[in-house]
């Protein structure tokens, strides 16, 4: 796939080999993550809040209540930076320095579009419930008129776009690698437990299989 | 503990009920997560970036490299939002509608102060050590001077401060409740796997036990 232009907002600076801005680095980061945080400006102070999302070609949605305050200042047509982030594990030196944290992170600045058309505003909310559970959509009960109406679908263009990646092992002084520290890698997946049936659920339900064999590692792992 | 004061921008506005603001709530989400997202803005643009971080006492403690554009503004005192999530699992309702995530996360809106003495800066850089793995700062070669001058270390008072908490089931419209739908909650913790040891550890070294027991489950989950 081919890749994102950089610009002087999106190009890495600090440590720019973990830069990435190619697609199919970006896409794959934004599939596997499924809480972005969103940051805005209202009255020159800066908000970051964790939201869902969902992705679909070259375009973020966002969704929320009508009444939220966040998506009634993003429908306005302000900047926003939309960033998600997967924490991969700890990189553990044999220096204090040199402790870091795997992670792949994509940063998307732009301005959002409020979503009007209906047909693409059900697309979206369909969108946001397969992308936290693939085949979720068919097995419930779809949004009513009056739930599509009561929630507001906003849509960043991925135009603006850079993904920043960490990988592999520590990487240390040369004199500390005498050192009788243990060093190394402490991978920290997210790995789901045992589904939790509703306390009112009826009875003779089975759990479905996209919830018993729920993973989120879509993507290759460092 | 006691709580801290809303005030009209961290005052919980959508859902009210999920809004916290005592301390014990509060150092919990702080302590139990390690990577926050950073909201600053730069010519009205708005920037959210991932980084570590420690806490002690009323104080948020931020650091990165001397050269980092992001550490550079923000010790100018331009107001920051500091934001941290922990993602404990996806509720799964009977209606696309009341599909939700269980989430715990604080919004940290202030005006960070660059540390220049000494003693409080390598007081900040263990605790950004041992925030991520208790007991490795004395497992380590601890910074020498050159390193500590290469770190900028911010700190930012936790004043203006919120937390935000979902737990629980689905909670599905009455008459959904008779829909053949399994509804539940799936867990998603993050699980450490086997410790990955550097390529160059000298022979002989084991895996500390910080290392073998890591949880960062430290406060209860629900």
């Amino acid at each position: 796939m081919s890749t994102f232009t950089p610009t002087s907002r999106t190009q890495v600076k600090r440590l720019p080999k973990r830069g990435a801005y190619d697609r199919e680095t970006v896409f794959n980061i934004l599939d596997e993550a499924f809480v972005c945080h969103v940051g805005f400006v209202v009255e020159g102070q800066p908000y970051v809040i964790p939201t869902n999302y969902g992705r679909v070609g070259e375009t973020l949605y966002l969704h929320g209540s009508a009444a939220s305050r966040m998506l009634r200042t993003l429908s306005e047509g302000i900047p926003v930076c939309v960033t998600a982030t997967l924490i991969d594990g700890l990189v553990l030196a044999r220096s204090a320095f040199h402790h870091s944290v795997n992670y792949r992170s994509v940063v998307i600045l732009g301005t959002a579009r409020l979503v009007e058309n209906p047909t693409e505003k059900m697309a979206a909310l369909r969108l946001f419930t397969e992308h936290i559970m693939k085949g979720r959509w068919d097995q419930i009960r779809q949004p009513n008129e009056q739930e599509l109406k009561g929630t507001t679908v906003l849509a960043l263009p991925l135009e603006e776009v850079s993904a920043k990646v960490r990988t592999g092992g520590p990487v240390d002084d040369e004199e500390d690698y005498e050192l009788p520290v243990w060093a190394g890698v402490l991978p920290l997946p997210v790995t789901p437990t045992a589904p939790i049936a509703d306390a009112r659920l009826k009875a003779g339900i089975a759990v479905p299989e996209n919830v018993t064999a729920y993973s989120r590692n879509g993507s290759p792992k460092p």
